[in-house]
């Protein structure tokens, strides 16, 4: 360990979650949960939209129960742990933000692009004015270089942020990648530092111990993984290599174990796993919103879905840019009919 | 990388995953399986049962077919992997490995406890007379010093073995735990050195690549991580980072997943997965038969059975030693009630 901080557990299983159970917990599940991960030792416990404040809508799926019954039903059951919300810009705004603090989160993280940090400006200042645990949290770190990103990660310290995070959203940083991220917050940052990992390439926990052997003091877990796409780190995997290592921390991994196992499992709607889509989207870096428009040009041009989302990936998709799948197929097609 | 020698696959779908199906592969799904890995670019499979040759028995567990049947089917099907079988002295015999031999199986992996590769010197040499690629294979390769290990590895050499595995088989060893045993391995040994992993703590996948960074060039893998336990690395899943990484190797990914997807999940009894169990046995490192006995005892006595196990551990228990459990259990409900 290269500090001597405490390693802060921050649970997305309300949150990150909440994706992969279509945003339907119900306040009973919620309830249950904050308890088993209070007692097992979390500080923070994430309850909110899987696309956080405001996320409740057409467009991205509307939640089970309101936003003022997942958050108040989190706090109200957290005995020692912080609640947490999270607020991307664009979907939630002050408003939600201010409302939240009201119903009882005191940590909030401002999440953006990797590449658009200036977006968090105003809701990370306003969220230290309400005196809230303030995160910044780089989205798709991997499309990023470990510089750029840096750079991204200096304004989130500019504007106040207490701790900001490289956030692996696709599960796409290979040990290395994670490892130079994260030495080069620590070498060049003030803040407290982060890693949100997922499992798409297998490395949740390999990664979440390079980014705490790098320096990183905040980590991103859930109880069995219950994220979206291949899941989140898994509390009680990491905590079990954890004390392998002999890195101290604070939580109770027969609990979580036992919470992963009797309680989150019999929940899921489907086991939250490694899959040809999960593992494609780790390895390709492309949001999950390319997929279904490359397997149909897949289809229609008779290339691989897969060797599409590579390129489209390699030209600096992030979002938004479906229409450059026609072409590359085409492109593909052509270079098949020649090889 | 820090050697130039070519990554070779040792695919072990049809021998560790024959514990997952608990040996019921028919000889249709050992065709199948065994085209599918050949046309991935797999250099060797392994198929035999998963306790080695002479494994099917009622102490072991009945293989659906017989011994001749499997081997003969995976050479038949292979084009151009060599086909590779597993011997545990004790369970099988020379006899067995000369019979082998015939049915066209070019590889053996003599594997045996960490601590007894004496054990190994007959059928080492043996195998070396039958002019195979010879493998000495150290199981439970966490519960011996790095220099002990060593000192075991040494006598497989000195018999004859041409590649020497530091085999991870409770997945117990953490990244650091891989990379001491692999590194002192190359800098000491002038045999090709190999890495058999399983996920039990979920860096399966992980410490394949700290193997291979630390000069390993054979790796064993499965089809979506079909073995015993949690598995064994994924070959779809390993590939993915290598490409990733710019490791070189000869592994077609997309074939690779889409076996793994098609064809092998398909074939499971039961997901192979990360779970309680698995975990618990990970994270104690010791063999799954103690379990049961941990269990009750845990029940009569009122202690947690992952504490006996991790004592159990601690005392070094290897195999046999179930009878040391009440004693533990005992001792710990003592501790309890004076806490």
């Amino acid at each position: 360990m290269s500090n001597n901080r405490k390693v802060v557990f921050n649970d997305v299983t309300l949150r990150d979650g909440m994706h992969a159970i279509s945003h339907q917990y119900t306040t009973e599940q919620i309830a249950e949960l904050t308890q088993l991960i209070d007692e097992s030792g979390v500080d923070i416990i994430e309850a909110t939209h899987g696309d956080g404040l405001g996320g409740s809508s057409i467009q991205y799926g509307f939640s089970k129960e309101s936003e003022e019954d997942i958050i108040k039903t989190a706090v109200k059951n957290a005995k020692n742990a912080k609640v947490g919300v999270l607020l991307l810009p664009g979907i939630g705004t002050i408003e939600h933000l201010e409302r939240a603090r009201e119903w009882g989160a005191s940590v909030v993280r401002v999440a953006t692009h990797c590449s658009e940090a200036d977006v968090s400006e105003q809701h990370i200042k306003k969220a230290v004015d309400l005196g809230m645990d303030t995160v910044g949290f780089l989205m798709m770190s991997h499309r990023s270089t470990p510089e750029d990103l840096l750079e991204e990660a200096k304004k989130m310290e500019s504007y106040g942020a207490g701790t900001i995070y490289v956030v692996d959203s696709a599960g796409a940083l290979t040990m290395d990648d994670t490892r130079r991220r994260i030495a080069l917050f620590k070498e060049n940052l003030s803040t407290d530092i982060g890693f949100h990992g997922h499992n798409n390439l297998s490395l949740g926990v390999a990664n979440s111990i390079v980014a705490l052997e790098e320096g990183a003091n905040r980590i991103d877990t859930s109880l069995a993984g219950m994220g979206a796409g291949a899941g989140n780190t898994a509390t009680e995997q990491l905590v079990a290599v954890m004390n392998k290592m002999e890195i101290p921390h604070t939580i109770d991994l027969y609990k979580a174990m036992d919470a992963a196992e009797n309680v989150m499992k019999p929940m899921m709607n489907r086991p939250v796993q490694i899959d040809r889509l999960s593992l494609t989207l780790g390895y390709t870096g492309v949001y999950s919103s390319f997929l279904l428009f490359a397997e149909r040009a897949g289809k229609e041009y008779g290339v691989d879905p897969r060797d599409i989302l590579t390129k489209i990936s390699e030209m600096g998709a992030v979002g938004g840019q479906e229409d450059w799948i026609i072409g590359v197929a085409q492109d593909l097609a052509k270079e098949k009919a020649h090889a």
